[in-house]
């Protein structure tokens, strides 16, 4: 029930893990952690916890309604809680009561929302991780190929091969580097109550925040963010910097992988990349997917940063509109990333097109000129800066890469 | 498979819209026309037009499997002229040659967007002409009224709430009148061929664009628009604009509510605006869902026009992007639109209300002060205003809006 | 006291346009024919008013101070009246009281932005005429000259470089066809008094607004539009639209004129494009000019845009953010406009090598693929509707270009 | 030169830092950095270096003239580069050949962007300390105080004035911290030469970055990045960041100091915040100047991350769009920094008014709701929740904050 043309842009496992059914499991998932921390502590009676637990499955629910209903209500949470209190009630009317006991909508939509952001973005992780090994292999293998280099489109001296290999895999490994410090300050329990001071929980509070971040693998929350988005959005921006260069690296195979540059190409699949009647067109479409990403995704950051003004203590207006760009950006980056991890292990490299375009631009040149820009020796220098930088990753600790060989 | 988050903020008919369904709908509306214009004008054999008129129903295709290879072609007409080619080769083998012909992936996708943008758009202006009467309505009736006039959200002097009103509604009907100029620009035929030049059709072009024009309901166009997007674009700041307009009257509608200033509310529904458990609740959810559509329609415009460079006959990357963002822009617009058109009708005004906000702030200020800026007296002049401005609207031709009597 | 990065991606006449001394001029206008109109409408002495026009000289004012003491109190109007008023005082103390008699901040520093947006705007107008009547010219000369059409970056088929010129063009003469429609409607007279009832013109408000609007040379408004900006923000989307198409332009340029592809260049100019010491480097900086607006100008929509929603009779921040990214909106348009009016004339085309292209991709194919999308007679076809568009051109009236002759 | 708005949005320091004077000169220091560096290397010869290490004082350049200039290059740099051949050369003609040695222009422009950002970052981080300090001397002050929580802007239950203002300073807190991690990482040395390979500097390249690091107080870069800017933008994103923290507490005060709210007010300062003729008026400029950086400044950060793709070895537009969008990013963050350093010292706070309005809500309800959700006695809870998280404060060596006795 929603844009055809994510489609081709995103991927099936972070559509999924944003869709209909993966949030309402993940909303129940929380209800569940709360009514166990609850009980361990006290707060609840054990048995309407078990009666609480064993209720919050997602196939006893009708999850076309929950979202339907969420349109009157203007929340997820409210038609959810009000389901599982339905249902609760059919088995064990005593424990309507406890559930969602002391907590408010947001605390459970934050926290689905940290839940199903932890699995898009593992597998992002996994297809950057892809993505850089793919390129310093490369960087590895062409360290001393010469190549033009350009400045403002337009040759300018030579480079290698190699160089701009290990030039696109650095961002990756430093943005992977700053997810392992940003990602866990986002993906944390929420869990404030009605306004923020979790006034229901009989001193248990802290108690309870820690048994279910253990419970629900996220981080404990120094203290709920309901109307304080800063980490979660700074999740955001580490993401639209990722995919912006991811977007670095599809531009320039796009500018190389043209008819008259030639000095590259996406791998061919079967039925990828060009309609069957023109044998002649071969377009790199999971270049175009990273493109489309790198394009989109600013404005999607652009929108979460304006959206941190939240007014009180949750806001109307900004907080539901952060929560509807939120999987868009995931769906995107996931996208861009699935998309290089398909195609840069498995490019067509023309070392010998790359050499010729180069004589070419000698051979425009007079002689002096030729050889004070475009000596392929100066390859060489490119070469050693980026045996250099490969020397540098730490290549199991850092990034879990397989050393290029 | 998309994410559950627009679910309340937008609309059924325009999610719809823009869903798998309708949207292959559309395409096989496209190759019908095709056809059909093409046997007329003798391009193709009325047999094989007849073949695959009758083959291009959407309840003959796999939804699902053309959605899914789009990811792979990285387009979404080619799967789909695939399989429309299978399924006319299982009827009628000579009609194959002739599906698609002369055309390219790009005519269809633009047509089948023009014709379920179209739908979306009627849709959103019969909200805004209900937003429009209800606001004229109002006008007419609080056009005397007083109520502080607030500057930088102090109070500054007085005004009515009638010429509020007719504020709120001008740029809504401004909208209408301007969408009646760019609509009709922006939802045209697109038909190119492979790069714009319709090589393919024997000196027919002109006929066959005719035809289809009419056939589909939509605009001739001059000339093909394939990488010219600036009319289709206009259409997008248009509905920014009005989404725009709409925010400004939720966000006005919301100071207004504060239980603090109480000069207003939004209508109360069962089940809507507040959970069960909090009578005292009341949260104004139709200017929500207008903010936060105030709040995500600017960055899709923003990404409209970065896409407008779109290098050669089609852009890798930029059309794309612009394909995406497209459904989500309608999709706010008509959220956006509705909220307003549910909730302006039934508003509970307070006047009474208003007079006492505006007497305490006269009994904060020397009686000298009180009566040079906060005189009650000073609503007449905004009510003669309100009344002049009301007499203005031309009810019956420029907006098909019932009077206010 | 500003970024010094705009001064090479803008013009001086619209940094001018915006700058300290011609603001406070406009304001200083503002106030005179307000003067004016009131004294003519009997509504101040004929006295004070001859003193206040007389004092509203800019050579007059301290616009330093000003615009320092403007950081103070958040507005540039509170301290031009303060300073007004104290200068009046010097000549004709009687006058003070009736300087910015019956009127509000907003309305003087609106009404100025109008008046040097006019003036700004007009630049723009002229400078997108150039480029319009450029490449009209060059349309007609290569209405059939042979080049690749290339989709999604690849080789598709083949058109003609003049079809690609009366592509540029149509969008140009298409934006100068709705900035005449849309212009008059935002470049108008702000005239609301303290809320915008004008409640100090004693039943002369009409009057009043007809005389300053004809006398400052811009449209008389329907209502006063402190706190409803369609019209104004329309204004900015049309100069967005305006500079993605230029920007499509740009991009097309640098595409066609990489080293590799070589099918047309920028002209060269001493000290432009290149650094001295590398005589190979000719860089497309007119384009790099275009593409940097056409990327940025997007975000400036998208924060007008998003300043619309400005909360009861006159905005804190909203209005004051719309304020402060319009300028920086008309110079980035005007240095788009200006850099390609620049360069279109100019342009150095090489029929040869796009001819030479051409053939080099027909060589990588079986002879029947290469006659089947790659038949230079197929430019024939691209010809025809080149003339076809050309004839189009309502050259006298509907844009005072010059006939491509 | 510039847009005259800019003035009362951001602050001298930074729109000077940012101003043709000082740009100019960080670049000469580059200059001179770069020749004593390579003199020491043995690169260039020491007379050399002396002549040109003198000739870097920018009173002895015609910075319009560089300015004016960088229209025609496209380019700062091109300009200044050969101004201080020209200014070189009249004292020691055979220093000429080594100034600017090995280098390009892209090194002197984004190194002089690094030593300016650097300056105008410490004034962001001064003034974001001086608010954090005030902020946690209220929420000491204002522990237990009750005041009504609101979500969704109605009322929804108590919490203590301390509390919402711990949560005001836990994500300046957090920015502080984040900002020591990022920007070292974003102000480093540029300094690749004309393709990033240093290939001039004879192995010496290595030395020379180290010490031109140190000398201009920058980080040493692991590799040039001219053309990978994740590490640049990553602090554009952390400012995006702060400006959204700093736009949350203007937006909580501006809603908390409407008239019939009247929960605290902005400090009032003669001459600011309302013309002198309307005594009632006291606008919250402060807090207008921090929304409309937090309403601008998204936009500037999309620009950024937009602008990420630069092909090849210098980008054409992209590399530009993001110098320009730069500077107004830091006068809008330090705008907003500066404002509510400003204000936060001296908020007139109204514990009775706070009370007052909690009386008159728990006044429209049953007993029995009122106090379930509206016992002043709940602020306890609020108010231990606070000194828990002022504890937590390290207010020596984290933020150097003094505190809050």
């Amino acid at each position: 029930m929603s844009s055809i043309f994510e489609g081709f842009l995103s991927t099936p496992e972070v559509m999924q893990a944003f869709g209909d059914h993966s949030f309402v499991e993940a909303m129940l998932g929380f209800e569940a952690a709360l009514a166990r921390a609850q009980a361990k502590c006290g707060l609840i009676p054990e048995p309407a916890a078990q009666s609480i637990v064993g209720t919050c499955k997602v196939e006893l629910f009708d999850v076309d309604k929950i979202v339907r209903e969420s349109a009157r209500s203007g929340s997820l949470a409210i038609p959810l809680v009000k389901c599982l209190k339905e249902t609760v009630g059919l088995f064990n009317p005593s424990a309507v009561p406890f559930v969602h006991y002391g907590c408010t909508s947001q605390d459970t939509i934050d926290t689905a929302m940290a839940m199903v952001t932890s699995k898009a973005l593992a597998a992002v992780e996994a297809d950057v991780k892809r993505s850089a090994t793919a390129l310093l292999t490369l960087a590895h293998r062409y360290a001393d190929t010469p190549i033009l280099a350009r400045t403002l489109t337009q040759p300018a001296s030579v480079t290698s091969f190699g160089f701009k290999c290990v030039g696109w895999a650095a961002p990756l490994l430093r943005s992977l580097d700053r997810l392992r410090v940003c990602a866990p300050r986002a993906l944390k329990l929420q869990l404030g109550g009605t306004v923020g001071t979790l006034d229901r929980m009989n001193g248990e509070a802290e108690e309870v925040i820690s048994l279910m971040a253990k419970d629900l693998g996220l981080s404990r929350p120094v203290s709920c963010w309901h109307n304080q988005r800063d980490e979660w959005v700074a999740l955001g921006c580490e993401l639209g910097l990722l995919t912006g260069s991811l977007g670095k690296i599809a531009k320039d195979l796009v500018w190389m992988s043209q008819f008259e540059v030639g000095e590259l190409a996406e791998p061919i699949e079967r039925g990828r990349g060009g309609p069957s009647n023109m044998p002649h067109k071969h377009n790199p479409v999971a270049s175009m997917v990273a493109l489309v990403a790198a394009q989109r995704v600013p404005q999607r950051v652009a929108a979460l940063l304006a959206s941190m003004p939240q007014e009180h203590e949750r806001a109307l207006g900004a907080w539901q509109a952060e929560l509807a760009e939120w999987p868009v950006l995931l769906m995107s980056t996931h996208g861009s990333a699935r998309a290089m991890a398909g195609a840069l292990p498995y490019l067509k490299i023309d070392a010998a097109r790359m050499g010729a375009n180069l004589a070419a631009m000698r051979a425009t040149l007079s002689s002096e000129a030729a050889q004070e820009w475009f000596d392929p020796a100066l390859a060489a220098r490119a070469g050693d800066l980026t045996r250099a930088q490969l020397a540098l990753v730490n290549w199991s600790e850092a990034t879990n890469l397989a050393p290029a060989t």
